[in-house]
């Protein structure tokens, strides 16, 4: 029989080994709404409505991963009752996988509008909105590197080059605006693509949100609480 | 001094205080979200920027409530190690506050977009946003009224009329993209009661997973996992 220290051992090894298949489980999810996003990207931009639709099916597989991910932290925190340490990584995995649920909704939304622009001719716009595109994809892949090492700089970069989306979209909204102006042909997918840059700035958001909750898991206290913040168009624009 | 039994029933007395105050403040979370999407409605309507303005600084007291709230949260998961149902209503309240701190957010953007309206010519697809917008209305209250009570009727009332809100807003993009076709002076105001519409259609989104939320809070268990969904005019409109 083992001695009681060696069943705490084994209780705790059990416990360090379910935190980091949690860990696990986030990461997977990272890389499917990673995978989404640049794909959904690569639909728009080449009208492929293929991809796009493979796209909308893998978000089931998201969903049915964040409910995994609830399950075993709901399961943890009535088992193992964490503490400290434990308790924030176990907060900030429900957390993160919200995040990413979510980021896998905005990349479902931005693949379906592919046949919508598919119908229309091309706009040398779509070019804008890679870019913002591939820069929103950059942060969450930066981001989720920062969870899986636990190296908080990553995130805190990301966290301080918030700004640089919101700039990008500002600029892409003015942009698409004018266009429409000049040509109401223009105006069915124009709207598409300004809620495409709408939803990338929403995933940049989730990127932002996610590298305060790494911060937060790794060292225990929050990033200030003041996000930098480009000035909203909302308020401004006409 | 306090026999153990005493001092256990303390215990279980001072924990059920706390649940309740997590509760409380939910639901403070709730009435403010409420009043914030009421307001900024009534500002859209009739252009009034004070208003506006009052909605995006109530805000910051969301955003506080909702920090308070997982203060508390982890508090109690750390000092009581919940179980069974009181570990259900700190998960609920916990991803709820999420909802509805979201919601707040929802309600600020809407609200920034009074300015841009106000310099352009009324439209009578306001008219049309104020419909949909007391819809939305309508759900969060009654949700919100499921979980203070507990009656999960309500609730579940709200989870199978999201349809309404989809088919509101679909059919309200469609009159707006008629409506900027027809004049291109009114692409700007027409972007943004756009943005107004979806926005909307967010909050209805959160009322269902916050109608969720109760169902799964009060009965452990979850509401069919596929939501009534209208189909989304994404994949159709160009």
């Amino acid at each position: 029989m083992n001695s009681p220290a060696q069943q705490g051992h084994h209780i705790v090894k059990a416990f360090s080994e379910e935190l980091e298949q949690l860990s696990a489980s986030v990461a997977t999810m990272g890389g499917l709404a990673e995978s989404m996003i640049s794909d959904a990207i690569d639909a728009i931009i080449t009208r492929d409505s293929d991809l796009a639709l493979e796209v909308v099916e893998r978000d089931k597989r998201i969903d049915a991963l964040q409910h995994d991910v609830e399950r075993q932290i709901i399961r943890l925190l009535a088992l193992r009752q964490p503490l400290a340490w434990d308790l924030r990584v176990c907060i900030a995995a429900l957390k993160i996988s919200a995040d990413l649920e979510r980021v896998g909704d905005l990349a479902k939304n931005i693949a379906r509008r592919t046949r919508a622009l598919n119908e229309a001719e091309p706009l040398a716009l779509t070019k804008s909105v890679e870019r913002m595109g591939r820069l929103v994809q950059r942060h969450l892949h930066e981001v989720l590197d920062a969870y899986v090492s636990g190296e908080i700089a990553g995130a805190v970069g990301v966290w301080e080059r918030d700004d640089d989306v919101d700039e990008h979209y500002n600029a892409l909204f003015r942009e698409l605006l004018t266009c429409m102006a000049g040509d109401p042909q223009l105006i069915g997918p124009g709207t598409h693509l300004l809620f495409i840059a709408k939803n990338l700035e929403r995933v940049g958001d989730h990127a932002t949100n996610i590298a305060e909750l790494v911060h937060y898991a790794v060292t225990g206290s929050e990033l200030t609480a003041e996000r930098p913040k480009g000035t909203p168009l909302e308020s401004g624009a006409s």
